[in-house]
């Protein structure tokens, strides 16, 4: 019966059913959504319209964030010097296998290659040092909107491909608390833009020693959980202390006019966002995406076969589509579409704008404006509200909004549900022993690198974070390692990742 | 005197003369000016906050325009397989020369190289033909903003940059007529942004045969002049015909039902706006900028030596700097700076802000707090006014307002006294004889590519444009070409170009 179920939804909407295959259902709705499509060049990927509408809500909500604790926007060299990339030990350990490399320009072998920016730390301290003499200086506040390569073996549409997009902020301070408290501030954007409008719970957290930045002091991340009860490292924070400016020779004059090393930052989001909001919001009809950052919120589908009668239903469609337009939710104008597709039938349509996730579907047929009426029907919940035409614009507002919280609400209780503590070894295996994902599991780790890798040789999961805040105050206190029954300082949290 | 003038002036704001060396001055303001800076990349540059944020300011109003004649945002992948670019022959011989080619990606040497794309046609075709099999699949209007990387021996900053940052619009019709018309509407957003934003007047024109795109059926652009009387070529629209098309095999089933190939029109603008606009509107202080796109419109400098005082004279800035936040002009919020330096003194300041473009200094000192007024000083103008505090926020309009349309003026007259027209090969020549810039000269042409060449080759001087229109109606009738006398349709514009 699941499986009939699976094969006439593949059939009939071309996606896969999430139970029958998570992986193929993802590429189904990123493809059949038209949110993104293949390249010819392995590994890289096109965002399409309604992927990248995603993205630039990102962009301006983030922007806003960035702008209001002071940081400006510039752009550094997409190329770097082969040699800038290994003067951070760590830094080119990391970095260096992943890298793509132009060693031919205009016709001819260059002296030096070129190394395509992973990321871009070593060019812009190589410039901060020519920019930065004294305090006066500092801190200094820079974000970058780039696209960036890393050479990826195994590549998945928007969650991990060869090139992607991103934000890197880099910035310099003058003392070590300074960095720390940037680092955290941006963590707490990155917060702020995953939940209150990615609709996205994210747990904060510190990475471990084994998986934090090449060259940071000290990475944050945020975590989430997919509905396949994965992992997702949707956004770091570093503080680096002092290594970028050592290795680029980055000093300033203290207020009492001695040398001091420059303390750094660097923290980034990347369009992986977008394949994380499909794992976590999306169903077997297509994309879900929420209001906030959602390309459509509003289809209006005009109905009625002849002329005549299209004729009204347009003319009803287009003024419902106009006083949306102008009206703001959320301090944007709402952004709504008209089908007025002639050869394609309503069930086409309602199909069609499921599978884009546009957030609300409006029909205007025939009937509905004889009793002065609309049907709505909400993408998320499927539910159908007859509405009266007097009252479009209220019962919009009032679904976007409750659809931008139902959202959330939703995702919340999913991870508090998958989220469980374990103590024993035994337990521990049993659940990441089966195949795909096991949801967060909060164990007790004697907090070295050893065991940390060999929990995840044993069972392929890894330790997502240590969270900086618990549900249970108890996750906080000590305890006995689940591996080893070492001395363990608090429970972290393990998961299998993406 | 000429020179002890120039020399102080580099001593004293580190700008060189335009009088004295046009180039020098022109990479002093860029730097001095804190609009960008060099990079480590030969070729490459760094766009700093203060020049970023113009960028920005074109992204917004060209976005606009763009959703508004119904366009969407897109991204394709920077890396195009190598044999990608061979596909249509005029392109390839266009573009290989001037390719940075990716060889080693990974830590192994690639099977097929990988370029940086030059611009992205066709690894944009190559999707359009997965995308496009009917007409109601036309048109398809997307535009990508992106890094490109062409390969330059001799770069100048902004100008013509190895890598640079640019808007290409890549558009499929179903009709030569459509394409037509997508390909002059977008040459209209230029001239608009151009003219209106930049406060730069343009010429719109049609390039020669010899000057198209590579792969174009026609190109279309707009041409502006710099105040060391030379061309700059500020964005092209092409017409693309159908080679694009039959390179990549897109076809369309049309109403009839017969397949046949899509029309393409290509456009772009990129960062060398931002040395554009430097070169039409700047001074011997430093950077003019226009309004629209200045990223400080307004600089309120606070004065008085002693804490008291200074108390007051900041809290008054700070009102008045509120007041001017939350006031629109031109349909977006006044970008003001308060400059609290405590160490700079006030001369420092207004040298600063004028070596950055400020539009609009307003200096708030003890006195003028006593006569409840304050100074106003224009950056384009130089002009001093005693302005009342109550009517700070009027007169800032009226002076943002007047320089906005004074700078526009003000090139225009500087562009009309520097057009000559010319019939005579001596005239033609002596003209073109001296060093740098000469203006536009407005002469007869025969057509042929073989003129264009020799002339170029003699003079230095190239077609800039056919023009679309013409001051003199005089412009549009034939006459005899000004090197070989044979019959000419109408004058053309010749210039020396960057």
């Amino acid at each position: 019966m699941a499986n009939a179920t699976a094969k006439s939804n593949k059939k009939n909407l071309g996606i896969t059913t999430r139970e029958e295959d998570f992986s193929e259902w993802y590429n189904d709705v990123i493809l059949k959504g038209e949110l993104a499509d293949y390249s010819p060049v392995r590994g890289c990927m096109i965002i399409r319209p309604n992927g990248y509408a995603i993205w630039e809500s990102i962009r301006d909500a983030l922007d806003k964030m960035f702008r209001d604790t002071g940081h400006s926007n510039a752009y550094f060299p997409v190329f770097i010097p082969e040699h800038f990339l290994s003067k951070e030990a760590e830094h080119v350990e990391g970095f260096a296998p992943h890298c793509a490399v132009v060693t031919h320009g205009g016709g001819k072998e260059l002296e030096e290659p070129l190394v395509v920016r992973p990321t871009s730390e070593t060019i812009i301290w190589n410039a901060y040092k020519k920019w930065i003499q004294s305090h006066r200086d500092l801190p200094l506040l820079l974000n970058q909107w780039a696209n960036v390569v890393r050479w990826e073996m195994r590549t998945k549409l928007f969650l991990r491909t060869m090139e992607f997009l991103w934000q890197e902020g880099h910035t310099a301070h003058a003392t070590f608390e300074d960095a720390e408290k940037e680092a955290t501030t941006m963590l707490g954007c990155y917060k702020t833009l995953a939940e209150e409008w990615l609709a996205m719970p994210v747990i904060c957290g510190l990475k471990t020693e084994h998986e934090k930045f090449a060259g940071a002091d000290h990475t944050y991340t945020i975590e989430l959980m997919t509905q396949d009860l994965r992992a997702v490292q949707a956004g770091t924070s570093h503080h680096l202390g002092q290594s970028f400016a050592k290795a680029f020779d980055v000093t300033f004059q203290n207020e009492k006019g001695e040398l001091e090393y420059v303390y750094a930052t660097s923290w980034g989001v990347t369009t992986r966002l977008i394949g994380s909001l499909i794992m976590v919001h999306s169903d077997d009809k297509g994309a879900v995406i929420p209001p906030r950052v959602a390309p459509t919120q509003v289809v209006i589908i005009p109905m009625g076969r002849d002329d005549a009668i299209r004729e009204k239903t347009h003319a009803e469609a287009d003024r419902i589509a106009n006083k949306l337009k102008n009206t703001t939710w959320r301090g944007q104008n709402i952004r709504v579409k008209v089908d007025k597709r002639e050869k394609e039938s309503p069930g086409f349509k309602f199909n069609d704008w499921e599978l884009k996730g546009a957030c609300l579907r409006i029909e205007i047929g025939p009937k509905d404006i004889e009793s002065e009426s609309s049907v709505f029907a909400r993408r998320d919940t499927g539910e159908k509200q007859t509405i009266p035409l007097i009252q479009v614009v209220e019962k919009t507002l009032d679904n976007l909004e409750e659809m931008q919280i139902g959202l959330l609400q939703k995702a919340q209780a999913f991870r508090l549900k998958n989220t469980i503590r374990v103590d024993t070894w035994e337990e521990f295996t049993k659940i990441f022993d089966k195949e795909g994902g096991a949801g967060f599991v909060l164990a007790h780790w004697d907090g070295s690198t050893e065991t940390e890798k060999k929990i995840a040789e044993l069972t392929k999961a890894t330790i997502r974070c240590i969270p900086l805040e618990a549900d249970d105050p108890e996750d906080l206190k000590p305890g006995k390692c689940v591996y080893t029954g070492k001395d363990s300082k608090r429970r972290v949290i393990f998961a299998k990742a993406y």
